[in-house]
């Protein structure tokens, strides 16, 4: 469908379509020859030499010495170095935010978690993002971007989110009015989960061949991100893919969003903690915040406590039921499993798959692969990162002055 | 993300992007001038000469007298005659094949219905469709192409259907192998919901401004097409959007794909003829098809009879879980509801937003619209159609000599 036929490219948009094209080229492939980019891309010899210029005297490439050419000769290389542009990313959870800074290739240079949120100390945590993200950008010159990632459903032409069950303080937040502006570098804000599977489109090479690729989010709430033949699905208010709110028993456990049986009231961080009070498995658990709740349950059942392994085989069944309605709701390649209760780790992989085995048309199930997050950090605060990496390299003219 | 940023741009896939430009623009617009599509396009004056000169040459498009220009003076104006091509639309269901002769606005010439289809009448059926295409072909040249509209999850790489509930016949049968070379138009094939949207978007002037839209197919089968931002969403195997396999309770009723609680086993044409076999609401349900039956159901139900009014509702509240999930899953900003099922009508739809009213978000609901299909026909039948004519507006040269 050619839904964009109206609109007319003007010489400045092809100009800054091409500029990210080879940008992206080189972010993907390292350092490389004019020649080698200009074929690559069908682009002829007089605009790669025009393009370049241009990104070279923004200071965006540059030239590094001689590499093998076609042909054996030696040609000049280009380079993008991942590590001459910083990027902040922040994870905003129900109780948690976490912020980070990083290079272009994800790789981390410094990560701290604030104090865990009350509804009642949101003023204060905000107040202390400022701070700390403007200590940041004092002591780094090489960050260029901030990305926030926020739990969904985030309504991203209102700059707020709909729903955060538990945790209602957040709601009435609005996170374009409080930070768009509030920085030396420009803000980005995307959902959770899809900046989780930006992340890992971006970063993790295994997933970045993969044009169907998606980011299950097992946090303090569930999220689901999607890329659907190389690109995100966002919905028309940016509030695609809430799996955490979708039912599994349409007469199951009432949730705050409206609906009933929401996944998320069954297997989230926050579920996983009312559980434990509940049944006292992990002793002294009302003490712990969430996470601490869950990573205590998943070491208790390691170390063979029968109740505790019990209980995450329950719980990856659970996860396993949100991943049969991802199969036949978006039918990626890949499911990549993350945060909180992604810890539990290959006994809860292996209740997934049970139930995926049990409950998946087999065609589907034999041509998907579900795994556990491999990025080195959390995939919502690297992808929050990643979202502002991928505005730098989309649109590198809004961070730099490219004449 | 520019995923395709490694895929060159030749100088034959340019013009072919712009032939099917500027024939978009005409099937959109109407009769235009030269002037009015270069400048919408952005196309040189010169660029627009020559591709329409190719387009008038092959017989696409063709010049009409003087129509009212800028500056009041008379240019000659093009037209793409919508009546000037015919498509054929193919629908396969469970039971029934439809099969439809639409001009390019989709507007019906002929509309057939095959005898109903059993597991061992499937080679009649087969043969059947073969000896109705090659009439249909012979008696009307101005057919260009074929559509067909199979039920999901339709693995379009394999050319079969994976799953067919309560009809395995066809789960063996390949539909590229039977039909792709059978005729002398090429043939085209989708699944049936992607169909339905494809055919909303396309001929539907509410829905054609609508960039996240779903059709959400209630027929013996439950299936769902959506385009969002103006895409349709596959999945990696064409699996995308199985809503009727969408577990509404993890716990309920097993079903032939697998899984347990699939949303077709309460609200489809086939679990509604069940319930009425159950229930004796409607007289003799078991000497008719699937469609009889629920049209014999919502005809008593408008006549008042309580009980038939009664099953309505429940089955309306049914089809209102599965919207819960399209909003949470796809947020789109229309929903359309089509097929068998959606003849209950008002009522229907009114315990339709009675439920979602009640689990939807509030923000999600406000800003989304569900309604009935306006399309003259089946919106699969047609939109078999559909899936031809827009690859006919897409790719020119696949069906005319363009020199």
């Amino acid at each position: 469908m050619h839904t964009e036929s109206a609109a007319p490219a003007t010489r400045s948009t092809v100009s800054e379509t091409n500029r990210s094209r080879v940008l992206h080229y080189l972010y993907t492939h390292g350092i490389s020859s004019r020649a080698s980019i200009a074929q690559a891309l069908g682009l002829s010899a007089a605009a790669i030499t025009k393009i370049t210029a241009r990104l070279i005297d923004a200071g965006i490439i540059h030239e590094v010495g001689g590499i093998e050419g076609r042909k054996n000769r030696r040609s000049i290389g280009l380079e993008l170095d991942p590590r001459q542009f910083h990027f902040i990313g922040v994870k905003f959870a129900r109780s948690l935010v976490e912020i980070g800074v990083f290079n272009l290739k994800g790789e981390t240079s410094s990560l701290t978690d604030l104090p865990p949120v009350q509804n009642d100390t949101i003023p204060d945590t905000i107040c202390s993002i400022h701070k700390t993200i403007n200590t940041l950008l004092d002591n780094d010159s090489s960050i260029v971007a901030i990305g926030m990632a926020v739990p969904g459903p985030y309504l991203r032409h209102e700059g707020r989110t709909a729903v955060v069950s538990s945790m209602q303080g957040w709601r009435t937040f609005n996170f374009l009015d409080e930070f768009s502006d509030a920085f030396r570098v420009p803000v980005f804000v995307e959902q959770d989960a899809r900046a989780g599977v930006l992340a890992q489109y971006l970063l993790d090479p295994t997933s970045s061949t993969c044009r169907n690729l998606a980011y299950y989010l097992l946090g303090e709430g569930i999220g689901l991100g999607v890329i659907d033949d190389g690109r995100l699905v966002n919905g028309a208010q940016g509030g695609a893919a809430e799996i955490g709110h979708v039912s599994i028993d349409v007469n199951g456990l009432p949730c705050d969003c409206g609906n009933r049986g929401c996944l998320e009231r069954y297997c989230s961080a926050v579920a996983i903690h009312r559980r434990l009070s509940e049944t006292g498995i992990v002793a002294d658990s009302d003490t712990m915040t969430h996470k601490q709740a869950c990573h205590a349950l998943f070491e208790q059942a390691a170390q063979g406590d029968r109740a505790a392994q019990h209980l995450v085989h329950e719980i990856g069944r659970y996860v396993g039921y949100g991943c049969v309605t991802i199969f036949n709701t978006f039918n990626p390649e890949r499911i990549v499993l993350g945060d909180i209760v992604a810890e539990g780790g290959q006994p809860l992989l292996d209740a997934v798959h049970e139930v995926v085995d049990e409950r998946v048309i087999p065609e589907l199930n034999k041509a998907t692969t579900i795994c556990l997050s491999r990025l080195p950090a959390d995939a919502a605060v690297i992808g929050a990162a990643a979202v502002a990496v991928t505005q730098f390299l989309e649109h590198p003219s809004r961070f730099f002055a490219i004449t």
